[in-house]
């Protein structure tokens, strides 16, 4: 005698088992959150039958005992719930923030900073439960999450009644939620104990990536997911540069680095895989790692595209996953489905591959088994868990239906199905949507809420984008310098009489209160970022390139000033600057700052520069001489500066400088009141 | 003083104008069917204030009277309506009928016998009904189109309430609405002279492509178009093999051949230019063409992507279209316009290129100008048709919303949001569909006639399908013959011989009453496809290579030979075969014909035929001499074989291949039962 709570009837039942059953019409039964019977409608009204008739000549386990629920779902589809196989849950509040920025703009100039700023339980519970309702809403039943505060993620997912993979992040940097990666581990050792054997949730660790995490972080995560025989999820491969970075650093490509670090002694689900050749693909498939393809993110990042025809005639396990819903910018499986079936053909060149069964398999199944999940979901089978979506078929952008084909379901679900055609969801037995209705969650309260975080997230930004100082701070390393300097600039004809004088080397003519410290000499490459409001100031990438005696450079420094206007008093030869400096090493490229600052122009300088640090009647005083071969200047520059700290001394300063000026035999008529910049006519940016 | 039929309230308002207005909030006023004001709700009030006050210091222009009717757009955007740059409307109803296979297979198998069978005036009326419904609901107000019957399309189009440009196909062959292009071009020219000056329809001529027209056909057309001053809507460099083709008949790429035909005195609408280089891009330009750019039918149909970055930069006007629904498989402008913006991005690796902003003006403003309807519709300006969308920016999967920055709002409409989200939308001042009901369709009605088309193209599908004869014929060009041969076969040692007997080069051997009529000697390169069912026969693909006296291959022939079961009846030494053969020359690949009959096994056999037509004894028989290269075999096959027409007639001809046979010097225990592809074991294909 089977037993059902629900019984859902006159279907085309899309049940994604091995042979790619499909019953129509047909119906399947759950019992305790489980399926106990699919079939087509014909047998299961012989079963019924059956029951009526008592003690019929079947045996027991085919006669179904009227169920207490019975659906109709005539004109539908029932279809395994679909499985989006990598996201990042919580920022669903972060979505259409920043966009057409390139990935290293996106991701340290907006999402990292408004992420030290705001990722907290908080935003990861609310971010968790928008995104749930948005994929409910679209037939998502199983999810692979990565972020902070995965016990928040976890918390709500389980609220609201979705199954999800959740894997608490760990990087070589500090975090949201932990200072070092020693916390995170722990965090991800106590969250995989707190929820193991949860009937929705499967804990797991997720080391972000290769090159955020060292090869020990590697190695622990692994042996951490072995430990407790739960799945690590990482992204591996995700663009060029990485694959280029670690050839450079480790001598090998991503994947077999990640493999000598041990990574694949746990069961991997590696996120994007773009970036991998042949003999990667087969290391993936040895170990049975899980790839979740992200074709939206792929394209909207300029990452490329994976290699998933090659994959899959491979026989790994291959889920389609959405990305976080800030690079994508939304959940849509449908959406991600239909495009991971038509960029395969566009980039093979052979529209046969990836056909829709294949693509709704990836969106279903195989995504399951990507997941290492694919014992309780991912299809409509008896044993599973009973999570399924019910799917409008009659929608006029899916009409007319052809039954010629029993593969037209596959095409009709994927090349012309929209996620607003799901009508009902349930996960473990339990309705999450009935007639496009949530039933675990309330949509008003979390777009209210969500759009609270935005408003203050809005002001956060708009309040750091008032100022270049506030957006250069924002991305971090700053080191504010209040400067107050006396200086005098000359144009001089006659360096290496110049040089001789300061290096004292004719004892005839040495100037004996004069003692030279130190002696560098580099090139300078400056670029100047200058504003629409000059009280913005000016902000200067500059790369010095430090040279040797025999000519050769031998170091690089690479170095980010902002200079705030100075104010000016002028002495007789020299000048007194007051100005506010900042400065932060540049460790991103030029591009990088001029596509975060967006400068209305810019102006390149470059110079040859030998500087003497001296002491002038044991004072000390920088003296530069600088040759410009951008913009072409002919003679040599002469500078003197000074620092100083107060009036009186300035004063004290500014007859010293004039001074040692005349020792230097330059009369007051050579000096020069211009900065380099201002020889040149700015260039819109 | 400025008077209104209607008034847009309260709505962030996306004018898509050269200077990227956005009023938020602000509102749209409509009079007899056009856009008379745009702007801010503080500048609405301003006029409204005036409007009360009466006789204010404001000029009349800048009060306006109180609307007939005004309209709550709160939590909404109001967007020119969008334009479907390319797509061919009645083919919804050939939706799913036919995917995941290669285009030749899916054109020439598929859509043109159905097309032959079907299309007719009210094909082409449910079609365009069925498609205006879907089309409305996704926020699109115009469309281009080119399909058979266009007088249908554009009396369904103007009656649904769509703008629409329509074109009239011509094409070298015959085609569902006309016997020869002189018909098609006469029809083209009537149609344009009966719907020039309509308010909704602008009627074109629609040269279907260069290779589908002779140079006279697309000449012609141009200077019809020009003639009428309509737009020409064609079909250009849409494949590679397209181009290949061009260079090889032409000499020419494709966009160079069709602007030596004159092609572009026209306002030429060109579809596709998935394979143009930088010259073609500024050929192009030169003439002001527009391009439509269909992502999802290029990446599904595997084309390959179109250089729109280039196209962009270079100032083309390039729109979006969906092509027909029987290669997308919907008519979703939102998902069309998202997937433009970031495909370019992952296939120029710059994710900085067509950023939502332009992706959305594509869809919109660009579309309009590439019809060269741009004075018409495409951004929400005074003076333009009310062509408009209300979009809902409040869903989930569209929450929260940042305001920061003023690009969000593209952002939100191109990458987060759905054609679902569209409220309301209205064409010349006329709503067609409010709250998500249509106004001017019944989607009841088109659904369930949509769906009778369905099942009578699935019938004659089913019943084309049950034999391979009747899915060669629906290919065409197919010769019956009905066939009684006398055969018989023997594996020979001698060749050398045999030939010298057969040719009398010895007077002492010589067979007196044997003449040689003619003697040809080729490679046959064969391929059997063979059925489950084996009454369903063989079909074989064969390719002659016919090689010269010197060994030289000097012609090729392909001919396409479907063998029903033959009944046999054997005699002394010989059979008699009495078969049924159709032939069809082989205009496809071999590969072509696999995936459209999509056999269950294949045999290839590979052989050297030396063939002599001869009298003996003034009956007319063949006589072959193989060898086989594949199946390997050892040694030479000898083939005797004559027509005949009658049992009788077949007794007599046994008879004296029996006797020639001796007069060869074989043995009746030499002799063969066996065809070729029985040596060989058959390979599932």
């Amino acid at each position: 005698m089977l037993n059902a709570d629900l019984l859902l009837i006159n279907a085309t039942v899309v049940t994604m088992n091995a042979q790619y059953d499909i019953f129509s019409p047909g119906a399947v039964a759950v019992q305790d959150g489980q399926i106990v019977w699919v079939g087509t409608m014909n047998d299961l009204r012989l079963m019924t039958e059956d029951s009526d008739g008592q003690n019929g000549s079947h045996p027991q386990s085919s006669v179904l005992r009227p169920p207490s629920s019975v659906i109709d779902c005539a004109g539908h589809a029932i279809i395994p719930g679909l499985v989006n196989a990598h996201t990042h849950v919580p920022m669903s509040l972060l979505r259409g923030l920043a966009d057409d920025l390139r990935l290293d703009v996106w991701l340290m100039g907006y999402m990292m900073p408004v992420e030290r700023e705001f990722v907290s339980p908080d935003f990861c519970r609310l971010g968790t439960g928008l995104s749930c309702a948005e994929m409910i809403r679209s037939g998502v039943t199983t999810f692979a999450d990565m972020y902070y505060f995965e016990d928040s993620v976890a918390r709500a997912t389980a609220e609201a009644g979705m199954r999800a993979l959740c894997a608490q992040s760990v990087l070589k940097f500090p975090t949201p939620d932990a200072q070092s990666y020693e916390d995170s581990l722990a965090m991800a050792r106590d969250f995989i104990q707190r929820w193991q054997g949860h009937p929705l949730i499967v804990p797991s660790v997720a080391p972000h990536a290769p090159y955020t995490c060292t090869h020990e972080i590697l190695r622990a995560c692994a042996q951490l997911a072995a430990e407790f025989d739960v799945p690590l999820h990482t992204h591996l491969a995700e663009t060029a540069q990485e694959v280029e970075d670690s050839r450079k650093l480790h001598d090998l490509p991503v994947i077999p680095y990640v493999e000598k670090t041990g990574l694949f002694e746990a069961k991997v689900l590696a996120a994007h895989c773009v970036h991998v050749d042949q003999a990667e693909i087969r290391t993936l498939r040895k170990y049975n790692a899980g790839v979740a393809h992200n074709p939206t993110s792929n394209l909207k990042l300029s990452s490329g595209v994976a290699p998933i025809t090659r994959m899959l005639q491979l026989g790994l396990n291959v889920g389609i996953g959405t990305d976080g819903p800030a690079s994508n910018n939304d959940l849509d499986m449908f959406e991600e489905t239909r495009l991971a079936a038509i960029l395969a053909k566009g980039i093979t060149g052979d529209p046969t591959v990836v056909p829709a069964r294949q693509a709704l398999a990836m969106a279903t199944t195989l995504g399951a088994h990507a997941l290492h999940m694919g014992h309780l979901t991912g299809s409509l089978e008896v044993g599973k868990r009973a999570d399924l979506a019910v799917v409008n078929l009659q929608p006029l952008h899916n009409s007319p239906r052809f039954e010629r084909d029993a593969q037209a379901i596959y095409s009709q679900l994927v090349y012309a199905g929209k996620s607003t055609d799901v009508r009902d969801v349930m996960v473990e037995g339990r309705w999450l949507m009935r007639d496009r209705q949530l039933m675990t969650l309330n949509e008003d309260n979390l777009r209210l809420a969500a759009q609270d975080y935005a408003r203050r997230i809005d002001y956060f930004l708009i309040q750091r984008e008032k100022s270049v100082l506030s957006k250069l701070a924002a991305i971090g390393g700053l080191e504010q310098e209040e400067s107050f300097e006396v200086q005098v600039k000359a144009r001089v004809d006659d360096p290496d009489r110049i040089v001789a004088l300061i290096e004292g080397r004719d004892p005839q003519t040495r100037i004996p209160t004069l003692t030279v410290l130190r002696h560098v000499h580099y090139r300078q490459f400056d670029t100047y970022f200058t504003f629409d409001d000059p009280s913005q100031g000016r902000l200067r990438y500059r790369e010095d390139e430090f040279i040797n005696d025999k000519g050769e450079s031998y170091n690089l420094r690479y170095r980010l000033t902002l200079t705030l206007p100075a104010k000016e008093r002028e002495f007789d030869h020299s000048i007194l600057l007051s100005r506010s400096r900042f400065i932060a090493p540049a460790r991103h490229s030029r591009r990088f700052y001029r596509e975060y600052f967006r400068p209305t122009a810019e102006v390149e300088i470059e110079k040859d520069r030998r500087r003497w640090q001296v002491l002038y009647k044991d004072i000390g005083f920088y003296i530069n001489l600088d040759t410009l071969a951008r913009p072409a200047q002919p003679g040599t520059f002469l500078e003197l500066k000074s620092r100083t700290w107060s009036k009186r001394d300035a004063e004290l300063k500014a007859e010293m400088v004039g001074e040692l000026l005349a020792r230097l035999g330059i009369t007051s008529e050579a000096t020069l009141q211009e900065e380099y910049v201002d020889f040149v006519t700015t260039q819109p940016s």
